[in-house]
C-alpha cells in the first residue's frame, strides 16, 4: 500500500501541555487519520522527546491512512503550546530534518493560537485563549501576526482560570484580613475555597500555593465559581467572571490599531479558545463595557466563535501553505460563531 | 565555669530564612554573648535541623558567657521566621523538651513579627514588614494578636520588594502590549530589567520567573528601580513606590479597628522591618495619602520606628515573658523613630 500517486499529503498537529492530537489530509481535503499523542511542549517534555512524539504520531497516521511509512508526507504543520518563539521553532524544525527525515519533506512549526486561527478562518483574524492561562494573538492576511498577554500566572494570565480562582480567593483573603472589605458576601468563594482543596482553615490553601503549586488544579476552582454565580448567584463569582469579560475584551482593544483593514471589512472573528469560555453569559457584560470603551472604533462589526474542530486542521493548513500549496477546508463547519454584536456610533 | 548563680540567664533567637542571630541575657539585662547561625526556618531546613541548629547556637552562647553548657538557661525565647501558626510552634517547643532537654528549661515560641514589636516596646504595636515580602502584626497588651497580609507573592505580600519589581515590570510588558498603555516612559524600567537578568529581550524573563524562580533575587531589583525613582526621578520607579506607600498603610488601616486604647493613648508605634523602609521618602505620600482616609479616626497620632538592633533581643524578652519574668530592656536604644505624624480632621 502506498497511496494514491496523484495525491499530497498533508498533517497538522495540535501539541499541547498534556496531550496532542493529529490530523492527516489528503491535498484534495479529505481526511485521512486522526491520531493522538502525549503532551509535546518542549519545554515540558524535552526536545528529543518532543520530536519523537510528533514522529510516532504522524507514522501512525500514515499506517491508518495506508500510506508508505518510509515516504515523507508533502508537510508538516506543527502548532504547539510553547512554541511562540523562533528559536523555539527553529528547534523544531532542525531536529526533525536532521533526525526524522522520513516523516515529512517540509515542517513548519507554530504557536498553538496560530493553529487555532488557521482552522476556523483562511484570512487570518484574532485568537483570544482562556483556558488555564490567557494569550491573545492577531494574524493578518499579509503573515504579520502581533500578541497580547500570554505571560504566564506572574506577569498575565488575566481572564484564565487561574486567574479568576487566584481573584476570588484573594478577595476572600483581603475581605477577612479587612484590607478591602466587600460590600457582598464572601462565604461562598470561602467554604468552596475549603472544600475544594480540602482543607480545614484558609492557612491550608498555602502549601498548595507554594509547597506543591499546581496552576492547573488550582484553575479547576473556577468551574466551582461559575456554578456559584450562575446557580447560587453569588455576588463576588459573578464578579469575578465580569472582570474577566472585561480584561479578556481589553486584549482585543489592545490590537485593535494593528488589525489589517480587510479584516475588519469583513467583520472581525474572534476565535475564541479554552473552557473559561463556557461561561461567556456571566463574562459577556464586562466584555461589552470594555468593548464600548474603545476610542478609535476600527472595530465595527464584531463575531465570536468556537472551534468546532481540533486545532491541528489549521495546522496541517499552515503546512500547506508553507510551501505555497492551499488545504481545501470546510471553514463553516471547523468553527462556530456563538455571539455576533455592532460596535461604535 | 558556671556563671554567676545570683542570676538566671534567657536567650533570644531571630530565626531567619536566610541567616539567624541569638542574643544572651543575664536576667539583670547585661548582654552575656551573641552568636550566628544559619537559617532556622524550618519549612526551608526541616524541623530536624532547625531544632539542631538552635541548639548549637545557645550552647555556644552558653560557652562565650562561661555558663555551664549542661545547665538549662532559664526561658529561651524563639522569634521564628515561618513559625507564625500554632502548631509549628508547639512542634518546635516539643522538639526542644524531648530532644534538647539541656539548652533551656522553658521554650516560647512566637513569629517574627512579634520578636520585632517586643524589640521596640515593652507593651505591643504594630510591626509592619516590608522586606523580599510583606507582612503586618498587632501586639495588644492584653496578649490579643492580629494580622493582615503575609500571605506570600500569589496572594499578598503587597508593599514587599518582590511586588514593587514584579508591578514595574508588568506595567512595563502591559504598555508594550498596549493592554493598559502608559503616559510615562517606560525605557528605564525595561532597561533596567534587560540589564538586572541580564537579558537580550523582554522574553527572557520568563525563565527567572518560571523555569528558575528565585523570589529573592528578582526582589533585588527593586534597588535598581530606587535608584531609578530619586536620581532619574523616573516616573514609573516613583509610582510604583508611591503605590507601595499606599498598600502598607492599608495594611495598618485593617487593623485599626482591632488596635487596643491604650496603644492609641500612647500615639500608636509602628515598628518597620524591612529594606524597602529604606525608600520610606519614596513612599511616604502614598503612605500618607492612604492613612487619611481611616474614617474611624483612632489613629491621632503615629510614628515609624526601626529597629536599632536584632529582634533576637524581643525574643528574649518573649521568653523571659512567658515565665513571669520581666527583662529590663533599653528600648529607647533598641528602636529610634524616623517619621511621626498627627492625623485626623
Amino acid at each position: 500500500m502506498s497511496g494514491d500517486s496523484t495525491y499530497d499529503y498533508f498533517g497538522g498537529i495540535e501539541g499541547g501541555a498534556t496531550h496532542s492530537k493529529m490530523v492527516l489530509f489528503r491535498s484534495d481535503g479529505k481526511v485521512m487519520a486522526w491520531t493522538e499523542g502525549p503532551s509535546t511542549n518542549q519545554w515540558l517534555v524535552g526536545l528529543e522527546e518532543c520530536l519523537k512524539r510528533v514522529c510516532d504520531m504522524v507514522q501512525e497516521a500514515k499506517k491508518i491512512a495506508g500510506l508508505d511509512q518510509e515516504k515523507p508526507i508533502k508537510a508538516l504543520g506543527l502548532s504547539m503550546s510553547g512554541a511562540d518563539q523562533k528559536e523555539a521553532q527553529q528547534q523544531i524544525i532542525d531536529g526533525m530534518k536532521s533526525k526524522y527525515g522520513k516523516v515529512s519533506e517540509n515542517v513548519a512549526v507554530s504557536s498553538d493560537t496560530s493553529g487555532a486561527i488557521a482552522t476556523a478562518t483562511a484570512t487570518g483574524g484574532i485568537v483570544l485563549i482562556a483556558g488555564t492561562g490567557s494569550n491573545c494573538q492577531l494574524n493578518n492576511p499579509d503573515g504579520s501576526s502581533y500578541r497580547c498577554g500570554g505571560w504566564g500566572h506572574l506577569l498575565g494570565d488575566e481572564g484564565g482560570a487561574y486567574w479568576i480562582t487566584q481573584r476570588a480567593i484573594k478577595a476572600y483573603f483581603d475581605h477577612v484580613d479587612n484590607l478591602h472589605p466587600l460590600q457582598c458576601d464572601v462565604t461562598y468563594v470561602g467554604d468552596t475555597m475549603l472544600k475544594y482543596f480540602k482543607i480545614e482553615e484558609r492557612n491550608g490553601i498555602l502549601q498548595y500555593l507554594y509547597t506543591n503549586f499546581d496552576k492547573s488544579f488550582i484553575a479547576g476552582m473556577c468551574k466551582e465559581l461559575a456554578t456559584g454565580a450562575t446557580e447560587k448567584k453569588d455576588k463576588l463569582c459573578q464578579q469575578v467572571f465580569h472582570d474577566a469579560g472585561q480584561i479578556l475584551a481589553r486584549h482585543v482593544l489592545a490590537l485593535e490599531p494593528k488589525i489589517d483593514q480587510k479584516l475588519l471589512e469583513q467583520g472581525l472573528s474572534v476565535v475564541c479558545v479554552g473552557s473559561v469560555w463556557k461561561s461567556w453569559d456571566l463574562m459577556k457584560l464586562g466584555f461589552m463595557e470594555e468593548m464600548e470603551k474603545s476610542t478609535s472604533h476600527r472595530i465595527s462589526h464584531l463575531s465570536l466563535c468556537e472551534l468546532k474542530q481540533s486545532a491541528a486542521v489549521g495546522a496541517a493548513s499552515i503546512g500547506a501553505t508553507s510551501i505555497g500549496r492551499t488545504l481545501p477546508l470546510d471553514y463553516a463547519s471547523n468553527a462556530s460563531v456563538f455571539f455576533t454584536t455592532q460596535l461604535g456610533k
